[in-house]
Protein backbone atom coordinates (compact mmCIF):
# COMPACT_ATOMS: atom_id res chain seq x y z
CA UNK A 1 0.00 0.00 0.00
CA UNK A 2 1.49 3.05 -1.10
CA UNK A 3 -0.21 5.78 -0.11
CA UNK A 4 2.89 8.53 -0.34
CA UNK A 5 2.21 12.13 -1.11
CA UNK A 6 5.33 14.02 -2.01
CA UNK A 7 4.11 17.69 -1.77
CA UNK A 8 2.96 17.62 1.72
CA UNK A 9 4.98 19.17 4.61
CA UNK A 10 5.00 17.74 8.50
CA UNK A 11 5.17 20.95 10.76
CA UNK A 12 7.60 20.12 13.38
CA UNK A 13 5.69 18.92 16.52
CA UNK A 14 7.08 17.54 19.73
CA UNK A 15 7.46 14.37 19.36
CA UNK A 16 8.07 11.13 22.14
CA UNK A 17 11.51 9.45 21.55
CA UNK A 18 11.57 5.53 20.53
CA UNK A 19 14.26 4.21 22.32
CA UNK A 20 15.28 0.80 21.14
CA UNK A 21 17.47 -1.13 24.25
CA UNK A 22 20.55 -3.18 22.28
CA UNK A 23 18.89 -3.46 19.30
CA UNK A 24 20.55 -6.55 17.99
CA UNK A 25 19.44 -6.64 14.12
CA UNK A 26 20.05 -3.97 11.96
CA UNK A 27 17.54 -4.93 9.60
CA UNK A 28 15.08 -3.86 12.99
CA UNK A 29 16.18 -0.92 13.23
CA UNK A 30 15.69 0.10 9.96
CA UNK A 31 11.76 -1.64 9.84
CA UNK A 32 11.28 0.11 13.09
CA UNK A 33 12.66 3.46 11.85
CA UNK A 34 10.15 3.10 9.01
CA UNK A 35 7.17 2.22 11.55
CA UNK A 36 7.69 5.89 13.24
CA UNK A 37 7.72 7.28 10.32
CA UNK A 38 4.77 6.03 8.89
CA UNK A 39 2.97 7.64 11.56
CA UNK A 40 5.28 10.60 12.00
CA UNK A 41 7.34 9.46 14.39
CA UNK A 42 11.30 10.79 13.87
CA UNK A 43 13.28 10.73 16.95
CA UNK A 44 15.07 7.50 17.67
CA UNK A 45 17.43 6.92 20.49
CA UNK A 46 20.26 3.52 20.40
CA UNK A 47 21.20 2.14 23.47
CA UNK A 48 24.44 -0.10 22.80
CA UNK A 49 22.97 -1.69 19.74
CA UNK A 50 24.79 -5.04 19.39
CA UNK A 51 26.50 -4.48 15.92
CA UNK A 52 27.26 -0.45 16.66
CA UNK A 53 26.39 2.48 14.29
CA UNK A 54 26.19 3.10 11.80
CA UNK A 55 24.83 -0.01 10.84
CA UNK A 56 24.24 -0.59 6.53
CA UNK A 57 21.48 -3.28 7.05
CA UNK A 58 19.35 -0.67 8.94
CA UNK A 59 19.71 1.84 6.27
CA UNK A 60 18.85 -0.42 3.39
CA UNK A 61 15.90 -1.02 5.57
CA UNK A 62 14.55 2.28 5.96
CA UNK A 63 14.17 3.39 2.76
CA UNK A 64 11.94 6.31 2.93
CA UNK A 65 12.74 6.97 6.09
CA UNK A 66 16.20 7.47 6.23
CA UNK A 67 15.16 10.85 8.08
CA UNK A 68 14.62 8.74 11.36
CA UNK A 69 18.21 6.97 11.06
CA UNK A 70 19.76 10.49 9.59
CA UNK A 71 19.02 12.18 13.41
CA UNK A 72 19.31 9.06 15.76
CA UNK A 73 20.96 9.12 18.79
CA UNK A 74 23.51 6.68 20.34
CA UNK A 75 24.08 6.01 23.98
CA UNK A 76 25.98 3.91 25.94
CA UNK A 77 23.21 3.34 28.66
CA UNK A 78 19.81 4.00 28.84
CA UNK A 79 19.83 5.62 32.09
CA UNK A 80 21.62 8.51 29.86
CA UNK A 81 19.41 8.17 27.30
CA UNK A 82 16.39 8.74 29.33
CA UNK A 83 18.11 11.51 31.85
CA UNK A 84 15.97 14.48 30.46
CA UNK A 85 12.75 12.61 30.28
CA UNK A 86 9.78 13.08 32.69
CA UNK A 87 7.92 10.25 31.44
CA UNK A 88 9.45 6.79 30.34
CA UNK A 89 6.75 3.95 29.47
CA UNK A 90 8.88 0.58 28.99
CA UNK A 91 7.05 -1.92 26.09
CA UNK A 92 6.95 -5.20 27.25
CA UNK A 93 5.79 -8.52 26.80
CA UNK A 94 6.05 -10.83 29.95
CA UNK A 95 4.33 -10.55 32.78
CA UNK A 96 6.93 -8.53 35.49
CA UNK A 97 7.32 -8.67 38.73
CA UNK A 98 7.39 -5.07 39.82
CA UNK A 99 5.02 -2.73 40.92
CA UNK A 100 4.50 -0.49 38.06
CA UNK A 101 1.65 0.76 36.38
CA UNK A 102 0.36 -0.92 33.32
CA UNK A 103 -0.98 0.98 29.92
CA UNK A 104 -2.77 -0.29 26.97
CA UNK A 105 -0.84 1.39 24.04
CA UNK A 106 -3.76 3.93 23.82
CA UNK A 107 -3.59 4.79 27.05
CA UNK A 108 0.33 5.22 27.21
CA UNK A 109 0.32 7.06 24.06
CA UNK A 110 -2.17 9.76 25.16
CA UNK A 111 -0.50 10.10 28.09
CA UNK A 112 2.86 10.89 26.36
CA UNK A 113 0.89 13.79 24.20
CA UNK A 114 -0.90 15.14 27.57
CA UNK A 115 2.79 15.32 29.24
CA UNK A 116 4.18 16.85 25.70
CA UNK A 117 1.98 19.46 25.55
CA UNK A 118 2.43 20.46 28.76
CA UNK A 119 6.10 20.97 27.32
CA UNK A 120 7.58 17.21 28.60
CA UNK A 121 9.55 14.81 27.24
CA UNK A 122 9.09 11.49 26.45
CA UNK A 123 10.38 8.42 26.10
CA UNK A 124 9.18 4.71 25.10
CA UNK A 125 11.55 2.09 25.54
CA UNK A 126 11.49 -1.12 23.47
CA UNK A 127 13.96 -4.11 24.21
CA UNK A 128 16.29 -6.20 22.44
CA UNK A 129 14.46 -8.84 19.92
CA UNK A 130 13.56 -12.38 21.30
CA UNK A 131 15.14 -11.68 25.12
CA UNK A 132 13.30 -8.23 25.79
CA UNK A 133 14.32 -5.88 28.90
CA UNK A 134 16.13 -6.67 32.11
CA UNK A 135 14.55 -5.62 35.15
CA UNK A 136 17.53 -3.41 35.46
CA UNK A 137 16.26 -1.63 32.18
CA UNK A 138 12.58 -1.58 33.43
CA UNK A 139 14.08 0.00 36.74
CA UNK A 140 14.52 3.28 34.57
CA UNK A 141 10.81 3.29 33.54
CA UNK A 142 7.85 5.21 35.62
CA UNK A 143 5.46 2.52 33.86
CA UNK A 144 4.94 -0.15 31.63
CA UNK A 145 2.87 -0.39 28.12
CA UNK A 146 1.57 -4.06 27.32
CA UNK A 147 0.19 -4.91 24.24
CA UNK A 148 -3.32 -6.67 24.34
CA UNK A 149 -1.29 -10.14 21.95
CA UNK A 150 -3.34 -13.37 21.73
CA UNK A 151 -2.38 -15.15 24.70
CA UNK A 152 -1.55 -18.33 22.82
CA UNK A 153 0.82 -16.35 20.42
CA UNK A 154 2.48 -13.53 21.55
CA UNK A 155 5.65 -12.92 19.45
CA UNK A 156 5.49 -9.83 18.25
CA UNK A 157 8.46 -8.60 16.29
CA UNK A 158 9.92 -5.04 17.48
CA UNK A 159 9.08 -2.89 14.01
CA UNK A 160 5.96 -4.64 14.45
CA UNK A 161 5.51 -3.38 18.78
CA UNK A 162 6.80 0.51 17.14
CA UNK A 163 4.18 0.23 14.54
CA UNK A 164 1.68 -0.02 17.09
CA UNK A 165 3.18 2.24 19.33
CA UNK A 166 3.38 5.11 16.72
CA UNK A 167 -0.20 4.31 15.56
CA UNK A 168 -1.61 4.93 18.37
CA UNK A 169 0.42 8.14 18.79
CA UNK A 170 -1.03 9.43 15.64
CA UNK A 171 -4.39 8.38 16.83
CA UNK A 172 -4.16 10.37 20.13
CA UNK A 173 -4.00 14.04 18.44
CA UNK A 174 -7.78 13.30 17.71
CA UNK A 175 -8.62 12.37 21.21
CA UNK A 176 -9.49 16.14 23.48
CA UNK A 177 -8.08 14.89 26.51
CA UNK A 178 -9.31 16.95 29.68
CA UNK A 179 -7.68 14.78 32.17
CA UNK A 180 -4.16 16.94 33.78
CA UNK A 181 -2.09 16.20 35.95
CA UNK A 182 -1.57 19.79 38.00
CA UNK A 183 1.50 20.28 39.42
CA UNK A 184 0.49 23.59 42.27
CA UNK A 185 4.31 24.35 41.62
CA UNK A 186 7.28 22.71 40.13
CA UNK A 187 7.37 20.66 37.28
CA UNK A 188 7.35 16.89 36.70
CA UNK A 189 11.28 15.59 37.74
CA UNK A 190 12.78 14.21 35.27
CA UNK A 191 14.28 10.65 34.84
CA UNK A 192 17.97 11.47 35.69
CA UNK A 193 16.75 13.99 38.83
CA UNK A 194 15.09 10.42 39.53
CA UNK A 195 18.16 8.45 39.18
CA UNK A 196 20.34 10.75 40.96
CA UNK A 197 18.04 11.02 44.03
CA UNK A 198 18.07 7.30 44.28
CA UNK A 199 21.49 6.79 43.76
CA UNK A 200 22.43 9.52 46.13
CA UNK A 201 20.19 7.75 48.40
CA UNK A 202 21.83 4.61 47.78
CA UNK A 203 25.05 6.06 48.57
CA UNK A 204 23.79 7.05 52.12
CA UNK A 205 22.60 3.66 52.57
CA UNK A 206 25.39 1.46 51.97
CA UNK A 207 27.69 3.60 54.20
CA UNK A 208 24.81 2.50 56.73
CA UNK A 209 24.99 -1.31 56.02
CA UNK A 210 21.34 -1.05 54.59
CA UNK A 211 21.50 -3.26 51.69
CA UNK A 212 22.07 -6.62 54.13
CA UNK A 213 21.79 -9.21 53.81
CA UNK A 214 24.12 -9.11 50.76
CA UNK A 215 22.71 -11.90 48.94
CA UNK A 216 19.49 -9.54 48.55
CA UNK A 217 21.39 -6.66 48.21
CA UNK A 218 20.80 -6.40 44.22
CA UNK A 219 17.87 -7.03 45.03
CA UNK A 220 16.95 -4.69 47.38
CA UNK A 221 18.30 -1.50 45.70
CA UNK A 222 17.11 -2.41 42.59
CA UNK A 223 13.37 -2.25 44.38
CA UNK A 224 14.32 1.07 45.53
CA UNK A 225 15.57 2.63 42.35
CA UNK A 226 12.25 0.92 40.99
CA UNK A 227 10.35 2.62 43.38
CA UNK A 228 11.46 6.50 42.95
CA UNK A 229 11.17 6.12 38.98
CA UNK A 230 7.62 5.02 39.68
CA UNK A 231 6.79 7.68 41.86
CA UNK A 232 5.44 10.73 39.77
CA UNK A 233 7.50 13.11 41.91
CA UNK A 234 7.77 17.35 40.68
CA UNK A 235 11.19 18.31 40.98
CA UNK A 236 10.54 19.94 44.11
CA UNK A 237 9.84 16.56 45.32
CA UNK A 238 12.91 15.64 44.58
CA UNK A 239 14.60 18.44 46.40
CA UNK A 240 12.30 18.02 49.48
CA UNK A 241 13.58 13.92 49.28
CA UNK A 242 16.92 15.19 48.98
CA UNK A 243 17.03 17.65 51.86
CA UNK A 244 15.08 15.10 54.22
CA UNK A 245 17.87 12.24 53.61
CA UNK A 246 20.90 14.80 54.40
CA UNK A 247 19.26 15.66 57.17
CA UNK A 248 18.56 12.72 58.78
CA UNK A 249 21.56 11.29 57.63
CA UNK A 250 23.28 14.21 59.32
CA UNK A 251 21.50 12.91 62.57
CA UNK A 252 22.51 16.04 64.25
CA UNK A 253 20.81 19.57 64.28
CA UNK A 254 21.84 22.27 61.26
CA UNK A 255 24.47 24.47 62.29
CA UNK A 256 23.63 26.16 59.18
CA UNK A 257 19.61 25.62 58.49
CA UNK A 258 19.59 27.80 55.65
CA UNK A 259 21.74 25.96 53.16
CA UNK A 260 20.64 22.70 54.31
CA UNK A 261 17.38 23.17 53.40
CA UNK A 262 18.10 24.64 50.08
CA UNK A 263 20.03 21.94 49.09
CA UNK B 1 -23.92 -35.10 -3.80
CA UNK B 2 -22.65 -32.79 -1.13
CA UNK B 3 -24.10 -29.97 0.79
CA UNK B 4 -20.67 -27.95 1.71
CA UNK B 5 -20.64 -25.25 0.54
CA UNK B 6 -17.00 -23.98 0.84
CA UNK B 7 -17.07 -20.49 -0.18
CA UNK B 8 -19.49 -19.85 3.20
CA UNK B 9 -16.81 -19.31 5.74
CA UNK B 10 -18.59 -19.12 9.23
CA UNK B 11 -16.16 -19.54 12.31
CA UNK B 12 -16.95 -21.23 15.15
CA UNK B 13 -15.62 -18.19 16.75
CA UNK B 14 -17.41 -15.57 14.65
CA UNK B 15 -14.21 -13.94 13.28
CA UNK B 16 -14.07 -11.67 10.35
CA UNK B 17 -12.08 -13.21 7.37
CA UNK B 18 -9.15 -11.55 5.78
CA UNK B 19 -9.33 -11.25 2.29
CA UNK B 20 -5.68 -10.83 0.50
CA UNK B 21 -6.55 -9.72 -3.00
CA UNK B 22 -3.98 -11.23 -5.39
CA UNK B 23 -1.00 -11.10 -3.21
CA UNK B 24 2.34 -11.24 -4.67
CA UNK B 25 4.82 -12.57 -2.12
CA UNK B 26 4.68 -15.86 -0.39
CA UNK B 27 6.40 -13.87 2.04
CA UNK B 28 4.15 -11.20 2.89
CA UNK B 29 1.03 -13.88 2.98
CA UNK B 30 3.11 -15.92 5.86
CA UNK B 31 3.82 -12.66 7.16
CA UNK B 32 -0.01 -11.31 7.40
CA UNK B 33 -0.90 -15.14 9.01
CA UNK B 34 1.70 -13.98 11.77
CA UNK B 35 -0.13 -10.34 11.85
CA UNK B 36 -3.79 -11.97 12.00
CA UNK B 37 -2.80 -14.74 14.81
CA UNK B 38 -1.16 -12.11 16.84
CA UNK B 39 -4.41 -10.76 17.52
CA UNK B 40 -6.41 -13.70 17.23
CA UNK B 41 -7.81 -13.69 13.85
CA UNK B 42 -7.61 -16.91 11.72
CA UNK B 43 -9.57 -16.63 8.69
CA UNK B 44 -7.61 -15.97 5.38
CA UNK B 45 -8.74 -15.97 2.15
CA UNK B 46 -6.67 -15.87 -0.73
CA UNK B 47 -8.10 -14.33 -4.05
CA UNK B 48 -5.80 -15.17 -7.16
CA UNK B 49 -2.30 -15.21 -5.59
CA UNK B 50 -0.06 -14.67 -8.08
CA UNK B 51 2.51 -17.81 -7.51
CA UNK B 52 -0.20 -20.36 -6.46
CA UNK B 53 -1.16 -22.52 -3.47
CA UNK B 54 0.22 -23.56 -1.47
CA UNK B 55 3.25 -21.69 -1.24
CA UNK B 56 6.48 -22.67 0.72
CA UNK B 57 7.39 -18.91 1.91
CA UNK B 58 4.71 -18.23 3.26
CA UNK B 59 4.80 -20.90 5.56
CA UNK B 60 8.41 -20.25 6.27
CA UNK B 61 7.40 -16.84 7.21
CA UNK B 62 4.05 -18.16 9.30
CA UNK B 63 6.14 -20.13 12.15
CA UNK B 64 3.60 -20.20 15.05
CA UNK B 65 0.81 -18.63 12.78
CA UNK B 66 0.69 -22.19 10.83
CA UNK B 67 -2.90 -22.44 11.84
CA UNK B 68 -4.11 -19.44 10.02
CA UNK B 69 -2.36 -20.99 6.63
CA UNK B 70 -3.71 -24.95 7.19
CA UNK B 71 -7.51 -23.12 7.01
CA UNK B 72 -6.80 -20.56 4.31
CA UNK B 73 -9.20 -20.33 1.49
CA UNK B 74 -8.57 -19.70 -2.21
CA UNK B 75 -10.73 -18.29 -4.55
CA UNK B 76 -10.30 -17.68 -8.15
CA UNK B 77 -12.07 -14.01 -7.75
CA UNK B 78 -12.81 -11.32 -5.21
CA UNK B 79 -16.93 -11.64 -6.10
CA UNK B 80 -16.55 -15.66 -5.02
CA UNK B 81 -14.48 -14.73 -1.66
CA UNK B 82 -17.11 -12.27 -0.26
CA UNK B 83 -20.06 -13.58 -1.45
CA UNK B 84 -21.70 -14.83 1.82
CA UNK B 85 -20.06 -11.81 3.77
CA UNK B 86 -22.87 -8.86 4.50
CA UNK B 87 -20.31 -6.38 5.54
CA UNK B 88 -17.21 -6.00 2.75
CA UNK B 89 -14.86 -3.67 4.05
CA UNK B 90 -11.48 -2.36 1.85
CA UNK B 91 -8.25 -1.17 3.03
CA UNK B 92 -7.34 1.17 1.60
CA UNK B 93 -4.04 3.92 1.39
CA UNK B 94 -4.78 6.29 -2.03
CA UNK B 95 -7.31 8.20 -2.09
CA UNK B 96 -10.49 7.56 -4.58
CA UNK B 97 -13.14 8.34 -6.56
CA UNK B 98 -15.62 6.68 -4.98
CA UNK B 99 -18.90 7.21 -3.29
CA UNK B 100 -18.08 5.30 -0.36
CA UNK B 101 -18.21 5.13 3.32
CA UNK B 102 -14.32 6.28 4.68
CA UNK B 103 -13.73 4.31 8.33
CA UNK B 104 -11.03 4.56 10.77
CA UNK B 105 -9.49 1.14 11.31
CA UNK B 106 -11.16 1.53 14.61
CA UNK B 107 -14.63 2.33 13.53
CA UNK B 108 -13.96 -0.25 10.75
CA UNK B 109 -13.51 -3.08 13.63
CA UNK B 110 -16.09 -1.84 15.44
CA UNK B 111 -18.65 -1.91 12.89
CA UNK B 112 -17.05 -5.30 11.90
CA UNK B 113 -17.93 -6.69 15.57
CA UNK B 114 -21.45 -5.77 16.06
CA UNK B 115 -22.45 -7.10 12.24
CA UNK B 116 -20.42 -10.34 13.27
CA UNK B 117 -22.55 -10.29 16.54
CA UNK B 118 -25.39 -10.10 14.87
CA UNK B 119 -25.09 -12.76 12.84
CA UNK B 120 -23.08 -11.48 9.83
CA UNK B 121 -20.33 -12.69 7.94
CA UNK B 122 -17.84 -9.81 7.86
CA UNK B 123 -14.23 -9.48 5.20
CA UNK B 124 -11.82 -7.06 4.98
CA UNK B 125 -9.92 -6.53 2.28
CA UNK B 126 -6.55 -6.06 1.44
CA UNK B 127 -4.87 -5.47 -2.16
CA UNK B 128 -2.12 -6.48 -3.96
CA UNK B 129 1.56 -5.13 -2.66
CA UNK B 130 2.44 -1.95 -4.38
CA UNK B 131 -0.18 -1.30 -6.26
CA UNK B 132 -3.02 -1.83 -4.22
CA UNK B 133 -6.89 -2.38 -5.23
CA UNK B 134 -8.35 -1.66 -8.79
CA UNK B 135 -11.71 0.16 -8.65
CA UNK B 136 -12.91 -2.99 -9.81
CA UNK B 137 -12.08 -4.44 -6.40
CA UNK B 138 -13.37 -2.10 -4.54
CA UNK B 139 -17.07 -2.28 -6.06
CA UNK B 140 -17.43 -5.27 -3.94
CA UNK B 141 -16.91 -3.42 -0.89
CA UNK B 142 -19.38 -1.93 0.81
CA UNK B 143 -16.88 0.85 2.86
CA UNK B 144 -13.36 2.29 2.70
CA UNK B 145 -10.51 1.86 5.52
CA UNK B 146 -8.29 4.58 5.52
CA UNK B 147 -5.09 3.99 7.86
CA UNK B 148 -4.29 7.26 9.39
CA UNK B 149 -0.84 7.50 8.21
CA UNK B 150 1.73 9.89 7.73
CA UNK B 151 0.87 11.85 4.74
CA UNK B 152 4.58 12.44 3.96
CA UNK B 153 5.27 8.66 4.05
CA UNK B 154 2.84 6.44 3.50
CA UNK B 155 3.78 2.88 2.58
CA UNK B 156 3.03 0.57 4.90
CA UNK B 157 3.41 -3.32 3.72
CA UNK B 158 0.94 -5.84 3.58
CA UNK B 159 1.54 -7.18 6.60
CA UNK B 160 1.35 -3.96 9.31
CA UNK B 161 -1.58 -2.85 7.58
CA UNK B 162 -3.33 -6.59 8.20
CA UNK B 163 -1.45 -6.47 11.46
CA UNK B 164 -3.54 -2.88 12.15
CA UNK B 165 -6.91 -4.06 11.42
CA UNK B 166 -6.31 -7.27 13.69
CA UNK B 167 -5.00 -5.25 16.45
CA UNK B 168 -8.15 -2.72 16.26
CA UNK B 169 -10.66 -5.89 15.75
CA UNK B 170 -8.84 -7.51 19.69
CA UNK B 171 -9.62 -4.03 20.94
CA UNK B 172 -13.22 -4.03 19.89
CA UNK B 173 -13.72 -6.33 22.01
CA UNK B 174 -13.13 -3.84 24.44
CA UNK B 175 -12.38 -5.77 27.75
CA UNK B 176 -8.84 -4.97 26.46
CA UNK B 177 -6.94 -2.81 29.50
CA UNK B 178 -6.52 0.42 29.76
CA UNK B 179 -4.70 1.16 32.44
CA UNK B 180 -4.22 -1.76 35.38
CA UNK B 181 -1.63 -1.16 38.24
CA UNK B 182 0.33 -4.50 38.86
CA UNK B 183 1.32 -4.55 42.69
CA UNK B 184 4.11 -7.01 42.43
CA UNK B 185 3.77 -7.54 45.98
CA UNK B 186 1.97 -5.48 48.35
CA UNK B 187 -1.50 -3.48 48.22
CA UNK B 188 -1.80 0.31 47.49
CA UNK B 189 -1.09 2.04 51.02
CA UNK B 190 -4.17 3.61 52.92
CA UNK B 191 -4.16 6.84 53.93
CA UNK B 192 -3.52 5.95 57.65
CA UNK B 193 -0.31 4.42 56.64
CA UNK B 194 0.63 7.44 54.66
CA UNK B 195 -0.24 9.83 57.26
CA UNK B 196 1.59 7.73 60.33
CA UNK B 197 4.68 7.85 57.31
CA UNK B 198 4.64 10.88 57.13
CA UNK B 199 4.23 11.99 61.03
CA UNK B 200 6.89 9.55 61.78
CA UNK B 201 9.21 11.15 59.61
CA UNK B 202 8.05 14.91 60.87
CA UNK B 203 9.22 13.65 63.91
CA UNK B 204 12.41 13.08 63.04
CA UNK B 205 12.62 15.77 60.99
CA UNK B 206 11.76 18.18 64.29
CA UNK B 207 14.14 16.63 66.72
CA UNK B 208 16.70 17.88 64.52
CA UNK B 209 15.50 21.10 63.61
CA UNK B 210 14.64 21.05 60.06
CA UNK B 211 11.53 23.12 60.17
CA UNK B 212 12.89 26.25 60.10
CA UNK B 213 12.81 29.22 59.90
CA UNK B 214 9.69 28.72 62.45
CA UNK B 215 7.34 31.06 60.57
CA UNK B 216 7.29 28.87 57.34
CA UNK B 217 7.51 25.38 59.78
CA UNK B 218 3.73 24.85 59.10
CA UNK B 219 3.86 25.87 55.40
CA UNK B 220 6.62 22.66 54.96
CA UNK B 221 4.89 20.50 57.29
CA UNK B 222 1.45 20.73 55.37
CA UNK B 223 3.35 20.26 51.75
CA UNK B 224 5.74 17.13 53.29
CA UNK B 225 1.99 15.58 54.18
CA UNK B 226 0.73 16.66 50.41
CA UNK B 227 3.48 14.78 48.89
CA UNK B 228 3.02 11.29 50.52
CA UNK B 229 -0.67 11.68 50.40
CA UNK B 230 -0.22 12.29 46.55
CA UNK B 231 2.07 9.63 45.82
CA UNK B 232 0.77 6.30 45.21
CA UNK B 233 2.68 4.21 47.69
CA UNK B 234 2.17 0.95 48.37
CA UNK B 235 2.27 -0.77 51.60
CA UNK B 236 5.71 -1.66 51.12
CA UNK B 237 7.00 1.28 49.58
CA UNK B 238 5.30 3.08 53.33
CA UNK B 239 7.53 -0.35 55.07
CA UNK B 240 10.71 0.98 52.66
CA UNK B 241 10.63 4.47 53.43
CA UNK B 242 9.86 3.62 57.35
CA UNK B 243 13.07 1.41 57.01
CA UNK B 244 14.97 3.84 55.32
CA UNK B 245 14.12 6.67 57.34
CA UNK B 246 15.42 5.01 60.66
CA UNK B 247 18.33 4.08 58.93
CA UNK B 248 19.17 6.93 57.78
CA UNK B 249 18.40 8.75 61.14
CA UNK B 250 20.48 6.32 63.13
CA UNK B 251 23.73 7.72 60.99
CA UNK B 252 25.77 4.78 62.29
CA UNK B 253 26.04 1.03 60.98
CA UNK B 254 23.40 -1.01 62.06
CA UNK B 255 23.65 -3.30 65.25
CA UNK B 256 21.05 -5.84 64.58
CA UNK B 257 20.40 -5.71 60.73
CA UNK B 258 17.95 -8.16 60.48
CA UNK B 259 15.69 -6.42 63.08
CA UNK B 260 16.24 -2.50 61.24
CA UNK B 261 15.47 -3.72 57.36
CA UNK B 262 12.18 -5.74 58.39
CA UNK B 263 10.78 -2.40 59.90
Amino acid sequence: MSGTDHSVNIAPERLPQIVLVRPQMGENIGAAARAMWNFGLEHMVLVNPRDGWPNPQANALASGAARVLDQVFVKENLGEAVASSQLVLATTARKRDLTKAIYSPKEAMTRARVAIESGQTVSILFGPERAGMENEDLAHAGGLVSIPVNPAFGSLNLAQAVLLLAYEWRLSADDALGEEMEWASGVPASQGEKTHLYQSLAERLDALGFFWPEKKAAAMRLSLQNMFSRLPLSDIDVRTFHGIFKALNKGTPFQNKKSETDE
